[in-house]
């Protein structure tokens, strides 16, 4: 892309209504900002030191082999199959749908089979048996590719769906079921790179130092998009752009660690809530994506220097306008308690004009000569109106439009921004440890061995008492 | 149904977990909550006395006419159109997704036309001219029945809706164009009674007293899933139930009472977030549209004596299992400001066997020879337990299955239940005031007559700053 085009293509934050100045009390002074900008100014380089937590940065542009690789794969998959299905959870899911949802046909597998850029596409997050069983009702598991993403090969949600369709594939297809399999998963260490190289299994490889909810762009990510018809190399390239804009020394100028700041601040004033809210149905699982990002990454109970600080801000999704009829009566009237984050679209990919009729009928026919493109973004500016005019803080992330070079610019933008609030909150950012004892329990459970001590403990948990059920 | 199959197939309500004696100091203590019930002993009866205002109580027993009426039309529509389109927002909408998608299968739209049980069904709740242009890519207008809900006939984005399929159906169907539209609205008033009269289109009416977030069981949300092949008598059957249960004189026996009890006590301790995680994909959109019923119900900066309150507990949508991948370790490690309400289901109606392979990995053995049934009922009590320890409150809601007799159950117990935490927070909980600014200023950006004043004070509204902006 040429450099004026990238500009024009350039995400853009305003953050008027987040200030003092724009929503009263309840907003951020123009001193409380200067001075947490002076105290957190070196964020940003200390993020950057924890490289060994921040490889997911270098996705942009270490890559070129295996996007090469991924490239090749994906046009044998769209030549021979007819389905792609990935069997992964959290983030080997969230960011595939996110990026499917966004640059692909927003009824993908509804359209006929010349209309579609690529297989039909599933991403199977859940083991739900009605949701498993309803799979197989739709594909025909000799035209389908399976794509089986965990890092660890650990995961019990994944390898259990991966006990299931390697049954199956083999009970049709024999020695020949191996084919239909692609391993994305660590390349040194686990059971699915075992299991991938006994079978002959294609595999891709997840990049030391890329954590789940920040692999999007490693072949977790590409490999999905790639096969249906996604310009990969403009997604990383759109990240990178990013990348850049984040590395400049003054902090003011660094549009993540200015959203960081402003998150940080909020939640220091009370907001407990983060409201993400896009007005596009194409950015709707951006949000299911980012409150992964967002929860697991700033919702921990101890500091880096162990002290028990039991921090983290609770993602709230919600879709312009349509949750202005569920969501905003709260937003509004409710407690000070959230801040919403607006994700606006310059030009949508579709231009909609609201026709004539009912002339004779006023209240109606006043919205006829417009097109849902002003409408939907007059109804963005106006709930960003009602809700100054309520004084709650908001902020809007616009995008040029919506395609690979943004998309890839937004991740990468919400990833560090992510980071930074770590580092502002001084906590790991990067780990999980509050999983634990929920799958300890499932493994005790299960039977599983060495787990016997769990296992007795569960077994010894107190009575529940009848007086509390109904 | 029998009595004692009606029996078995009753939701249960276990709330130990949200209890002291179970998570410790942030729960609820035996005498708070006695207390508590006491204090509020007579909400039930104070709440039915506002007739005006819960007519939807009475749709199990009031609709016997409409409901065949309801059912002649499904029936026409089923033989005579190929896809279903609903036009709404809101209410008009979220019932009707929750309702499908519980009750339908989970890929109803992919089906084959002859494993489907009814046309395909698109229920189109926004108006991103990108999503409306999709919708003309996959349905034949010529094969689709449009129902247009709007109570009020002025809902900006149905009405705008109606505008373009009016254009639409008249350029390829000529005069016969209405015939292609049914319209749910105000028996009395409004502009889409006027136009439905004026060009002939079958009509079904929202009863007066029964509003937006609470009309799924009306011809709002009935002919939608009639027309799908959901059986609605076993649902209005399922409400009636429920609305009995919830008429006994003690309120600690009345289900909707104590979660109300429990939800409004969860509040008074700081948890201004409220979870739903149902554990099965059926009931994903159920937590969509509860989030609309308890957020505009409660969300109100006035109670009843015209006090300001500024109430509200924001409702949160996860999913189990998946988003123990994505969201618990911030429940389990974040600060106490939930309550989480977990959804289970009793049977699933599919089972799914994980059978044998990799018997030389026991990391994955273990799991072979369980069920995926078995796998997600464990992980939900794994998550129940860990959250326990953790110390933090939660309940669950058990299904013994998901069907129309349960289904119908489970929206008269919520709306019963937010209906009394309206009452024990002293506020209305059926009007939505903070919703007109914003629709105000919508009107005076589009230009409509009669809202010049705020066009002028939009215009007059404080400039934005440049420094405020990346």
């Amino acid at each position: 892309m040429q450099d004026a085009n990238r500009l024009d293509m350039q995400i853009s934050i305003d953050f008027n209504n987040m200030m003092e100045r724009f929503v009263g009390e309840h907003g951020i002074g123009d001193d409380e900002l200067n001075e947490f900008i002076e105290k957190n100014a070196d964020i940003a380089q200390r993020v950057n030191e924890t490289r060994d937590n921040t490889r997911w940065r270098e996705l942009p542009y270490n890559q070129e082999t295996v996007v090469n690789r991924i490239l090749e794969i994906a046009e044998s998959v769209r030549k021979n199959y007819h389905s792609f299905v990935v069997l992964g959870i959290g983030g080997s899911a969230l960011g595939p749908i996110a990026v499917q949802k966004a640059l692909n046909h927003l009824r993908y597998n509804e359209l006929s089979d010349d209309l579609r850029r690529g297989p039909k596409l599933y991403i199977e997050d859940n083991i739900d048996p009605e949701r498993i069983r309803s799979l197989f009702d739709v594909i025909d598991i000799k035209r389908t590719m399976f794509n089986v993403i965990t890092k660890s090969g650990s995961t019990s949600e994944t390898m259990a769906q991966l006990l299931l369709i390697t049954y199956m594939l083999r009970n049709c297809l024999g020695d020949n079921w191996a084919n239909h399999v692609i391993a994305t998963t660590d390349e040194h260490k686990g059971n699915l790179v075992k299991i991938a190289r006994q079978f002959g299994i294609t595999t891709l490889y997840v990049p030391d130092g890329v954590g789940g909810r920040f692999s999007e762009l490693s072949p977790v990510g590409l490999l999905p998009a790639a096969v249906c018809g996604i310009d990969i190399k403009s997604l990383l390239d759109g990240a990178a752009y990013m990348d850049k804009l984040c590395s400049v020394d003054d902090p003011q100028k660094n549009p993540a660690f200015m959203l960081a700041a402003l998150e940080c601040i909020s939640m220091k004033k009370g907001c407990n809530i983060s409201v993400m809210m896009p007005y596009a149905d194409s950015l709707k699982e951006m949000a299911d994506w980012y409150a992964q990002l967002w929860a697991e990454s700033l919702g921990k109970l101890y500091d880096k220097e162990g002290c028990v600080v039991r921090t983290g801000q609770t993602p709230v999704k919600a879709l312009g306008v349509t949750d202005q009829h569920s969501q905003i009566q709260l937003y509004a009237e409710g407690p000070f308690d959230k801040v919403i984050t607006f994700l606006a679209v310059d030009q949508y990919r579709a231009l909609m004009d609201i026709p004539n009729a009912y002339d004779d009928i006023p209240d109606v026919a006043f919205l006829s000569g417009h097109t849902f493109n002003e409408l939907i973004d007059v109804e963005r500016r106006a709930t960003e109106y009602a809700l100054m005019k309520s004084r709650h803080m908001s902020k809007t992330i616009t995008l040029p439009m919506v395609n690979e070079f943004t998309i890839g610019q937004l991740m990468m933008l919400l990833e560090l921004q992510t980071a930074y609030a770590g580092g502002i909150l001084n906590i790991d950012a990067f780990d999980q440890p509050g999983v634990e004892e929920g799958k300890n329990a499932t493994y005790a459970l299960l039977g599983k061995p060495g787990y016997e001590e769990k296992a007795l403990e569960l077994k010894n948990m107190p009575k529940k008492m009848k007086e509390y059920m109904l």
